[in-house]
């Protein structure tokens, strides 16, 4: 999906919601058990109750790597059933050496060879150069690059400051930003971080930035957009278990539609804020 | 596998070869490709040729999962097929937030639940604490975090250095080595930084060292010897292209053993002189 159609995608549906698929079988209504597939249903149900009101999904790799063989049939139909007018991420933290991305690119991106055909990739960036740009050479494709992370550790090393007063997260938007474009490149930016944004922005100002964090890990989308969004939007902001998991009943899709249309309701506030609806 | 498990297969087979198999379908012999799992028939061959010669295996996963399902079925076989004198190394460099990290534990190290019982993993250290420490949490498995990688974009970041002049590797070192202990943690410092592995002893002097890049990314085994070696070994050397792809014939496993065999020979001799065996 190229920049373009996002941002049309984000007008239509008045929303930049991302709704993450980090299907923990331990948390999925009980009636779901008994199904050939319990993770694939689960999925399949929250994509159709939320399609309408999102313009991404985001699978985590590791909830379904965790099941091995059998997670990794239940990711292929979850990516089949991401339609194809919203941006399917595969969140998976991958970077290795050049020839090793390659592989990662092949693993994500190229239906023909892995069977999954994701339009983004998540990337950790400490492995520079070769480790990112394999994930630019297709159009319509992104690489998604952690910048600055929401979760406690994330301000281990990624504050970690030279002695011009420049730190990690920012040294790594200012090279990344150098190796692809505004077309085919993202950077991971917790909600959590608030005023961290503006930071980013000096660096990246046109960039779209995944968001995790709002909801269950405390990030106001209220601050997100002040200080995040840009004149092309340039957010998706992913709610998981807010949505998800709002119902362990038979009544979790609803439920999951509830919560995603509150944030798609407060999205579209913000989208009219900025006059880009 | 423990660490004073790992010094002793060490010494029993005079060698601290870690073998890589990132096998690739488009460079194993032709005449494999009419089996039914080719990589893993390639994988076995190359496992009972040199089993004795080596003391550890790495998979590296994207040249598992780039075939996705089928990719992670010889994945599985691959695993099962190490034997438990050698350290299994999940090649994977996995690392997300604290929950996510839990379920890539699970996914290498629980077979009851993924089908694989690595004994290591490694991680790349970007997202800090609660990235790494769900590996840390089970005697006998390891989590190996990249330091100084091999791969030309290797210092695009992690010689990022901070006003007291410590490099982003540096502080690496010193802050993962707080989270774990010898025990549990290794670091990866690719051959090819040659007297880097000064800076790696300074911070890092008693941990074990998976070192990459010898052979044909160009590294020399004298230097990293020299260098990184310490009372207890320290090292383990990982050879891939140059072992496993030695010869593209019907005697690929028996050209991949003399090159085993060689390496093994030098290895040998840097143990003597170092008064380990």
């Amino acid at each position: 999906m190229t920049k373009a159609e996002l941002l049309r995608q984000i007008k239509a549906k008045r929303s930049f919601l991302c709704v993450g698929l980090d299907t923990d079988i331990n948390k999925i209504p009980p009636h779901l058990l008994d199904d050939e597939d319990p993770i694939f249903s689960f999925n399949k149900a929250i994509i159709e109750a939320t399609e309408d009101l999102c313009v991404a999904y985001k699978p985590n790799i590791a909830f379904y790597e965790c099941y091995g063989v059998k997670g990794w049939q239940s990711l292929q139909k979850t990516w089949a059933a991401i339609p194809k007018s919203c941006l399917s991420i595969a969140d998976a933290k991958r970077g290795d050496i050049g020839n090793t991305s390659d592989m990662y690119a092949k693993a994500f991106f190229d239906e023909s060879v892995s069977g999954l055909g994701f339009d983004a990739l998540t990337i950790a960036p400490y492995m520079g150069n070769d480790s990112v740009t394999p994930f630019l050479q297709q159009e319509g494709k992104w690489a998604i690059v952690l910048a600055l992370t929401s979760n406690v550790g994330g301000l281990d090393f990624q504050n970690f400051t030279n002695r011009d007063g420049v730190q990690l997260f920012e040294y790594v938007l200012e090279k990344v930003s150098s190796w692809g474009s505004t077309e085919n490149t993202m950077f991971v930016v917790g909600a959590t971080r608030g005023e961290g944004f503006l930071n980013v922005r000096k660096y990246a100002p046109d960039h779209f930035l995944l968001v995790p964090g709002v909801g269950a890990q405390g990030g106001s989308l209220a601050d997100v957009c002040r200080y995040g969004m840009n004149a092309s939007c340039g957010l998706l902001v992913n709610s998981t278990r807010g949505i998800i998991y709002a119902s362990n009943g038979r009544d979790f899709a609803e439920r999951a539609r509830e919560e995603a249309v509150k944030l798609q309701q407060e999205m579209e506030i913000e989208l009219e804020k900025a006059a880009i609806i």
